[in-house]
């Protein structure tokens, strides 16, 4: 991670990163390595894992469509009270149709939402395959399993494309540092959070007292 | 609210201030007074205000028993998430039912959870009723209606006990705010949040290189 070309001070204002592919694809790997660098650098940051999430508020929630559906729209609405309390959130979720990440999208201001497509191909997802599911899959015992039995909708316009088959870890993360810093220059977040959440408004004004 | 004796640099962990009362008590009055102070003296904050959250993410729940429950339950695990990110999270919400407060409480480390019981009586908040929610509960209109159609079971120990009826809104808050400087004093959090959440550590650790 030493390589990364950091600039922390240019990574400040609230964003959702929203971490988007197959299952093994390196979602929340780099979700947890980007909130390593950011909160080592003073970012205050907040990583949603949508298979931790299952252990708590989803825990209510199959995988049927409808459920899919749900779990997606509940990630989203958790990432917008979070970004509004000035947080970077980094969300890792398969997040597998067009339509919720769209809804998604909809819920926070321009510029907050970078969607992260993990394109790593499926051949690789299932060769790693880290909680054997993809086997259980493949054996019919896993209805509905993204890629195999029920499908992943292509992101059209994904902020960025991270293949992680190719892509070692420092490099995506630095990729992802890069795109955060020029939304930062560019595109300031719509009116949110407001000022009294932002934690450099403070540093900045209250603490020469 | 400058009257507040504050020493605003002892309250630094991760806490939830969970206020529960009835309808029209004061509940959001007091979260959104206690979170002025704590962010303009620096503190990352968030409020988690009930009726705001059933335009987002509890926009799916009615009022029926069941989905009281699961009303509750979701706002515990969002509140857990966000003193998991280092946020001292106010939540605003009527929630009723003993059991369920005491679920909630289970999810946060010892000393993280504070319950205040904003205890201001039936007869005011119903002379009050600020949404007309009262009126129309007492014409039959709405079922289910807590302190009219629907129990609320008294707090047998909360943290504190706030009457706004008696007690201005400044008090109230500082009464809050003592509160949780004695438990940063006493109650270090559970080994919560891990050290890489904690803004304070780093401002600590790494902001002189």
């Amino acid at each position: 991670m030493n390589k990364t070309p950091l600039a922390p001070q240019k990574v400040r204002l609230p964003r959702v990163v929203w971490f988007t592919g197959l299952s093994g694809a390196g979602k929340s790997t780099l979700a947890n390595a980007l909130e390593k660098v950011l909160a080592a650098n003073g970012m205050h940051t907040c990583v949603l894992d949508g298979d931790k999430l299952r252990h708590g508020l989803n825990r209510d929630l199959g995988y049927s469509h409808a459920e899919r559906v749900e779990n997606i729209r509940r990630v989203g609405e958790v990432a917008k009270l979070m970004i509004d309390a000035g947080l970077i959130v980094l969300v890792a979720l398969i997040s597998p149709f067009r339509e919720d990440r769209r809804k998604v999208r909809e819920l926070f201001g321009p510029g907050e939402f970078i969607e992260v497509h993990v394109s790593t191909p499926l051949e690789v997802c299932e060769r790693r395959d880290p909680k054997g599911l993809y086997r259980k899959a493949r054996a019919g015992e896993m209805p509905d399993f993204t890629g195999i039995s029920s499908p992943y909708e292509l992101p059209e316009a994904p902020q960025l494309e991270l293949d992680t088959a190719h892509l070692p870890v420092h490099e995506c993360v630095a990729r992802i540092l890069t795109l955060l810093q020029a939304r930062d220059r560019e595109q300031p977040t719509a009116g949110k959070p407001p000022p009294t959440y932002n934690p450099g408004w403070f540093v900045a004004g209250r603490t020469d007292k």
